[in-house]
């Protein structure tokens, strides 16, 4: 086998792990906690379904890429819950060091390629960026409130900080932000699975 | 909310329900059986990274929404295993069902939009849907070659199953079948890991 062909073939067994780190987000019907690679998935889809919610006109193959691939860093990096402050202050850094790992297992070209696309979505700059950020916000937020917010409840999450994180989510769409997410966070802090 | 975006939304919690159909792979390392979802997520990338040794040129962002949602229908119709002749057998049937069930849970235009991509990969004639099932029928060798060939021997499978099955793989990418798949495939023969 050449040597490019197998470099990509060390990837794709590499990147098997991410179904192995899991999320603070349990699956719809209170089932079991979401891994990453379902949750990438899961956002992929959505991101095609609901393109016509996009604040700007995106360019959905390179949404969806970004979605497959934005958590590929949590192989090494773990998950860092949205609400886990401590985490959050060393993430970049554990998330820069596996970005490079991981990645560079890939031919250069395509090490390049898949890199500039994750700080594409880190950037959260361009409208493909800031509509992916959109799905990874609300993906999440569909099995929560199908769970009656047991995820929010379970770790005594605040209007204030649910809020400050789905802030963002309007830059993507302001639709998705206004017509499903607002109302969802509006009856979970009224039925108390969000502090107020 | 509007009609259209409440349908979108709910068939978006109802692909949930596909990180529950477990197949016969086990992932890299021993590990548990694989789900629906990651398997599609796996592929998807896998696909993109492999597009350059496509028989023929592919609209890679339709091979990657066709792997995403090849499998939805096994959230009504179950997983059936590639060497379960009895469930082969009423699989279409079963599958149709499913399919009509829960893409009609979206808006009309898009019911009929996934119910065309998912036809046209159960066709196996396009460019883009033999480029898909390569990948369906590649991923899972990868994680069965890193564990040893343990799925195969599991279930007794011999050479000619597999060659049957993995013989379509060429239609989508004769590289892939020749330097990656055959390869794998005669070592595992030679070690017994699949039935002469």
């Amino acid at each position: 086998m050449n040597e490019r062909l197998e470099a990509q073939l060390a990837f794709a067994l590499e990147l098997d792990k991410e179904k192995n780190v899991f999320r603070q987000t349990h699956l719809s019907g209170h089932g079991r906690r979401e891994n990453d690679a379902e949750h990438a998935w899961h956002m992929a889809v959505m991101s095609y379904l609901l393109r016509e919610y996009a604040n700007e006109e995106v360019d959905v193959a390179r949404v969806m890429l970004m979605c497959l691939i934005h958590d590929v860093v949590e192989i090494d990096a773990g998950d860092t819950y949205a609400y886990d402050e401590e985490g959050k202050a060393t993430q970049t850094a554990r998330e820069e060091e596996a970005k490079k790992r991981i990645f560079s297992l890939l031919p250069d070209d395509q090490a390049a390629e898949l890199m500039a696309v994750f700080d594409e979505f880190a950037a959260y700059e361009t409208a493909e960026s800031k509509f992916a950020h959109a799905m990874d916000n609300l993906q999440p937020i569909i099995l929560n409130n199908s769970n009656d917010g047991s995820d929010w409840a379970e770790h005594g999450v605040s209007a204030k900080q649910v809020y400050g994180r789905q802030g963002k989510t309007a830059l993507g769409s302001q639709r998705i932000f206004d017509e499903v997410i607002d109302p969802i966070l509006q009856h979970h802090v009224e039925a108390g699975h969000i502090r107020k």
